[in-house]
């Protein structure tokens, strides 16, 4: 057996597009609970209290929506040194290195064959808090402020691909991510698969496009300390007018307790809580569930809505 | 900077002595929500519904209690032969090889100048659920039994030594730990050491002991899923007449939410609770607290009651 | 203005009834939690942990499913003596002074339109618990045991009937209930009515029966002291096979957490969490949602499922 | 037996004094969750957000701390006639009507012999949110607005008495209130009371002082819907410099998870759950708790912490 790979520490950031720019940011701002780390020109750059860098959320001024790019942090330079060899030797499209942005130093970019842009950075600008933002226990990245739905840290993405066999080859070769459940269809296909670098039970899981769609975006979700901030929350998005599209409930795969809302440009923005549970078996085995088992819907039963599998972003015109 | 070590996979059991052996066992099972994975002579080898082990808590007929020994799973076998070097080249105390129980397979045992026993193993015994045990989701790896305070998953242990930066050398060099927070003394000692192998934000303390004892153990600690999780324990103690000796509150030190009960032979146990928090940053910078800010208590103000710095297991005659 | 009737005291037990006495019997002590305090030929009497009557659910060996009757405890004898003018007054069907069971003293039954059979009792049989049931905390009215889902108290019940008006009707003239919410159709016809006698949102709910059937039940509930007590039962639903039928989710009509199974015998069980809501003022207006309002679904937006409309106990043949 | 009185329907509301009006109003409002309803030259109007009337906490500006007056809401116009009547027959000191303010009409004020004002209502200004306060769902108060600690109604309140007894006889003689549970000292003296008019387990509680004053307050409660609401609340108490007594803990008399704090100008307030627990039996039998009970602590063993027994407000100058 080969060993496992730790190049790669934690997904660090993701861009998302917006073309409602002000709604956007007001959303993850005061009704989500984020906060405000900087902005550029095009950008605000957002993070949850607990997040150890300037950002974990890109907000870009965009003519659409969707996601503009996925960060992943590596442990070590000489981890991104390995990484970069091993993507470069991969048939996988390299855009090479850009030169960061406030959130970061220097980072290797490439793309998987659906259109979504990585990168891999080991240089970061970690977050500083001002004294308004200074916790009251020196252990926290910045304060527990409070404010909306104030999830902990960024938890995961999900991607859409036509494939997700050959995404699954595209994570392995590339971020050296172990698969710790997968959905195996009746077809033969996988209809989709989580992904992981650390002891997270998963941090990217793509699933299948449905909507005829490429390289977009199924959802973003940061992670909140109890199921009872999520049901808390529930309550803040309806009193704000958001969208919610499905939950709170709790997945059958990965046993994740959840909530789906829309962000006002149409983004699919979650909030997720796993309990305690974590992978650290080293030689997990990964789960694979059949087309008959996901039958059953989540765990307590709730049946799967349909926009679930055909609302992704950018929206595919005529499609949804 | 070098790179960090990611031999260690997870801490998979601890081995607690008791001289009340029908009563604790009855406690850990009936009153705690652990489940009895087997027996032999000697010891009841017991596991949270979660734990992918055959076992994470072995519990021996003694004629003391405290701790028996300590053991981690290693990531691979080349990991255990690498970290089986490093320990042979240090100059710690090696007891060598053990065939292993009804658990897992050989390890490899050695010793901190404190007395307390190690060991590293790669051979596991992967528990297999019975049919009635068989959890209703498949990636769960038993069935969640509901039965007492049932937590998920066995999180941490805490050792007591007489020289915590002795303790913190041994961790280091044998286990590749990462100290993630410390308690530095106006004396110049350190008052007390949090490790982790793995993302989890400690799954090892040391503190001072202050008994007069030597390799004795503070604390075995499982986690819960939510917080809800403890304060409902905390009302099952009190029906069954367990001494809850301090909590349910929540540590300034790493922002746990914790509630300490001593087993029927005196050892204490503690149910935790991190919410989201994990440790990610492969550069986490480790935090120390300084005497002062440990006056001010625990997160919230709860003072350490006195027997929290004296009780530990065994109990030193004429001590407590 | 009248003055607020405080004639009535509470909801004291629910009786229902099960072709499957055995396995419903197991459910509702060991899955949902209930505790048997006595049984007679006929008969097993249950109890919530701090119902402080002798029973609060009488679950009785019967050819088919439903309710048998509803028991509701009066303020005082005086108050009884009132009552039962008001209901000799009425309209309604009498049945008379009965002897009363091993819960309680003699019983004042009357009948509904609809053929739900009430009784109004004084003399009760209440609960002392034996020295395994004696709680730690003399408030108690016995033991937290922790058993399955362990709700703290019997909570409220709903009744099916073709004319929610007429049943309005009812519950105001004999028990002297207030409406404090209620559905108002398009077509003139109240949906559904909620009623209470005391400070809870309400104890009986009446909703329009859409399956052809006479006097039936639709739910029977228990209050849970937290919602993370719901989410929790659902895992022990799940994991004991139970069908769940909706929920988790939080009622748009006043504002319930909640979560329904069907009991082996088919009739559906609730258990709910009102938080911290009461109904204090003296002068409640009725909250009347209009069907445009009911059509946006629970409060998060859960459709309810077709299953809510046309299943209710006993089943009436060939209309499910 | 006499029937139960039902006359007064709820504690309304409470007047609190500050000397140190513009901090102790940021704190109500920005950290513990209160809304301002309107402000007269000396007072401010809050509420929480699901407390039906235009306030339920008048904060009046004050040379010194404590309790201004104590408002109770009566059942009908009736009940007010008889409730006046019964207090003008009594030996207690009778302030007469007054005119009532922005929150309601003519009031009767009254004064117990420890020189607590207090006063009976019954018209009532019910509060009407404006838009921007307009919840989602019809059956609210106002919007679920999440700022703070966000409780949802007033709870209770705790008064200190050199004479609980004489206390004791003044609330059952003049508001008809049971006695829920109370404190039987060995001296044969009641060291507390706790009291209710209706389902609540307890509106209002009267404690022995010990710091030498008269008619001073022990503390303002608000209920909060989940205990993890409180713990939450702990958090943002943390962060804002708030001074936090004691809790999060269980009290062992009536069971309610609690949390106590100071404001800033003194006034200790606590956030509390009860969970389910309700007084729904109309003979329920008091509680008395012996001194030897006391002394186990709290219901998970928390000692009473010596602020507790000599902090009150207004402060005796030189007793604390």
């Amino acid at each position: 057996m080969t060993e496992p790979c730790f190049d790669v520490a934690h997904l660090g950031h993701v861009e998302v597009f917006t073309d409602k720019f002000e709604e956007s940011l007001d959303f993850f701002t005061r009704v989500y609970g984020l906060k405000l780390s900087g902005q550029d020109e095009t950008s605000a750059y957002l993070r949850a209290w607990e997040d150890y860098e300037f950002h974990s959320l890109k907000l870009t001024r965009h003519h659409t929506t969707g996601v503009g790019h996925i960060g992943y942090r590596v442990s070590s330079p000489q981890a991104l040194e390995r990484r970069v060899a091993a993507i470069e030797a991969s048939p996988y499209k390299v855009h090479g290195w850009v030169e960061g942005d406030m959130g970061h130093g220097r980072a290797f970019r490439f793309e998987d064959p659906f259109g979504h842009v990585f990168e891999l950075y080991w240089d970061t600008n970690r977050y500083v808090p001002p004294e308004a933002d200074r916790p009251a226990l020196k252990n926290m990245a910045s304060r527990f402020h409070a404010q909306g739905a104030c999830p902990r840290r960024l938890d995961h993405l999900n991607l859409l691909s036509e494939d997700v066999t050959a995404f699954r080859d595209f994570m392995t070769t590339c971020l050296g991510s172990r698969v710790t459940e997968q959905i195996q269809l009746d077809n033969g296909r996988l209809g989709g698969c989580w992904f992981t670098v650390n002891n997270k039970t998963y941090d990217l899981a793509c699933t299948e496009e449905h909507g005829g769609g490429n390289g977009r975006l199924h959802h973003v979700t940061y992670a909140t300390d109890q199921r009872e901030d999520i049901l808390r929350a529930a309550d803040i998005f309806l009193e704000n007018g958001v969208h919610i599209e499905t939950g709170p409930h709790k997945h059958a795969i990965q046993g994740t307790f959840f909530l789906y809302v829309w962000e006002p440009a149409g983004n699919r923005v979650e909030l997720a809580n796993a309990g305690a549970r974590l992978i650290l078996a080293p030689d997990w085995q990964t789960v694979t569930w059949t087309e008959t088992e996901r039958k059953k819907g989540q765990a307590w039963g709730l049946k799967t809505i349909p926009s679930f599998h055909t609302h992704g972003t950018p929206p595919v015109p005529g499609k949804e």
